[in-house]
């Protein structure tokens, strides 16, 4: 089968592989529709390995680079093991991309995303979303309703990231949240905070198409920094108090200083970002108004179930984040060198797909 | 009345001043037994103004320097305002020195400890514990059982601190803790998890005499990083998967990463030191095992009140606690300056009374 695979940064190369086949761990076989290129991707593409094991093989999957990307997929389930119940050839399926042992107290607590030995499907070899085949295991594979369609349908993944983090960060109804940028994560963010009842969304976003984005998944201000000084002006919007929640979406020491002082006293920042550099940070300013800093990783328990409800109820509208669609073959020049290029800013999520019913469509 | 003034730093001053005096807000007069000297004022005598208002008055008290010191204290109610129905003349009493606006949302929402204006009895002005009298609102005004004699009960205060880090940071009974300093915070912090519950605590401590200190507050293991690798040795200590919780009460860049580090997957540290200086941090330490880092400053709703009960019932013994009493006469050169010369580090706390009846005692 075609497959896309990462050899080194800046060397990713569409070749031929050998059709992956389902074991008594990668137990769901699926025919893959769309695959969206994630920003974890283009760290790997840019400057990786990241997430990747090079040399040293992946304690769980035993696998080093080169490594078949992409973890943020839909399809259809082709063929399963003897053991599965959940799901059955035809059903229309995402997948949880998460690689973990199954052994340490984080996954028998049932929060795999915490596993010591956390990789991911796509990066941490045995398959991934940039091909035409992958195989999985069932606990991860979740069925989609016949009126969610495929290509939403690889948003889910993401989706689930912003969505996580509100639980992450106490985040309760009625509140008003601030968001640091409107790429993907950011627009996830800000629509799982719109359909799960803020009160107010403010986003702080630089001049581009993107504060448009922010507007589409339903920001109730975009402010600038360099046009406005936005602490004061959540500090205007929220009657001088300050707002009750921030996440933290871009890795940059910038945003979060803001968000921290943003927030008010007791309130909580949540980050989801991956950062290149570390940050310098005054703690007086969180600990003399007892304010939390907060991490959020992926998914787990009901995430993904709940953000394919809620895209499915039209909640989650989602609407506007794919911005490009391109065929596996041209993963590279019109997938990574767009989203690494000069008009990386225009766009949300670009989607690969080997799979001809797609591309012809 | 006698009393130990700040005028700037390394100046401290015991003089005569005019009698406190209660008025419709500071309504409660209290006749001082014992008040101990806390680690904020050290910091205010080597390198203030930190907290005490300087040229401004501040904004609550209306008053700037030169002020009254202290916050840590207990005594005796002398007088009492026509309002008063929650303690009368005689009654035994410690006071929460919390200085605030009540308008604000947070004091509204019963947090004093987060108020915008948030000051100090004894550092902000209108009187404070290193004095004969003082007076305060009638609000923060706790009684004391007949049982808990007044120099533990000038412990109230400090212990609180560590008691609401607790709850802050989410402590459970039965997790483990990890506590980096044996001062005066850090034991209190000991003390309030083993009477709340803790399986283990492990301190992080230096060879000093305060490693015996953490022991008799009840540490199970104290950990000197000059000659263990503590992170390890926490593993080893939980099995492999990290502490619970931690709680930072040094104010040190390597204490804060060596707690970042030992608290498992999903953590939390609690930050309750105050810095001199920023740390450098790598978010990712955080993002990625979705750690907390949480601020916890003071004490609110039934802090006071509950560390007053587990102190009669002997839950919390806070036996070792009170290293030296002295007479505010001798308030700099036995008190201040113990605490920060070469001995300093034998000493917790250090008492000080104006009072004939303790000092004759």
């Amino acid at each position: 089968m075609k497959a896309a695979r990462w050899y080194k940064a800046g060397d990713i190369r569409v070749e031929d592989v050998p059709e992956c086949q389902i074991d008594e761990d990668y137990d769901v076989k699926v025919k893959l529709h769309w695959c969206g290129i994630c920003g974890s991707d283009l760290h790997e593409y840019l400057m990786g390995p990241i997430f990747i094991p090079v040399g040293e093989p992946h304690p769980v999957t035993g696998e080093a680079a080169p490594v078949i990307m992409g973890h943020e997929f839909s399809g259809e389930v082709v063929e399963v093991g003897p053991n599965v119940t959940n799901v059955k050839p035809g059903d229309r399926v995402v997948v949880e991309p998460i690689v973990c042992d199954d052994t340490c107290p984080s996954c028998k607590a049932d929060k795999p995303n915490l596993c010591k030995n956390l990789g991911f499907h796509g990066l941490a070899g045995k398959g991934g979303g940039f091909a035409e085949y992958t195989t999985f295991r069932h606990k991860f594979v979740h069925k989609i309703p016949d009126t969610l369609p495929y290509d939403k349908a690889a948003l889910v993944e993401p989706i689930s990231v912003g969505y996580h983090s509100l639980e992450a960060g106490g985040f309760q109804p009625g509140m008003t949240a601030v968001v640091s940028g409107a790429g993907t994560i950011g627009l996830a963010t800000i629509e799982s905070l719109k359909a799960m009842g803020a009160s107010k969304v403010f986003v702080i976003q630089r001049k581009s198409v993107r504060q448009e984005y922010a507007k589409n998944s339903g920001a109730d201000a975009v402010l600038d920094p360099a046009e406005c000084d936005v602490v004061a002006e959540i500090m205007r919007l929220t009657d001088g108090y300050g707002a009750d929640i921030a996440f933290e979406c871009t890795g940059a020491q910038a945003c979060f200083d803001q968000e921290v002082a943003a927030v008010h006293a007791g309130g909580t920042v949540v980050v989801t970002s991956i950062w290149e550099r570390g940050v310098s940070f005054d703690l007086n300013a969180l600990v003399i108004p007892e304010k939390k800093i907060v991490g959020s990783i992926c998914y787990c328990g009901d995430d993904f179930d709940d953000v394919i409800r809620l895209m499915d109820e039209g909640k989650i509208p989602a609407n506007g984040l794919i911005t490009k669609k391109v065929a596996l073959d041209d993963i590279v020049s019109e997938g990574f060198e767009t989203l690494t290029g000069p008009e990386k800013k225009k766009q949300v999520k670009i989607l690969v797909s080997a799979n001809p019913d797609e591309l012809d469509a």
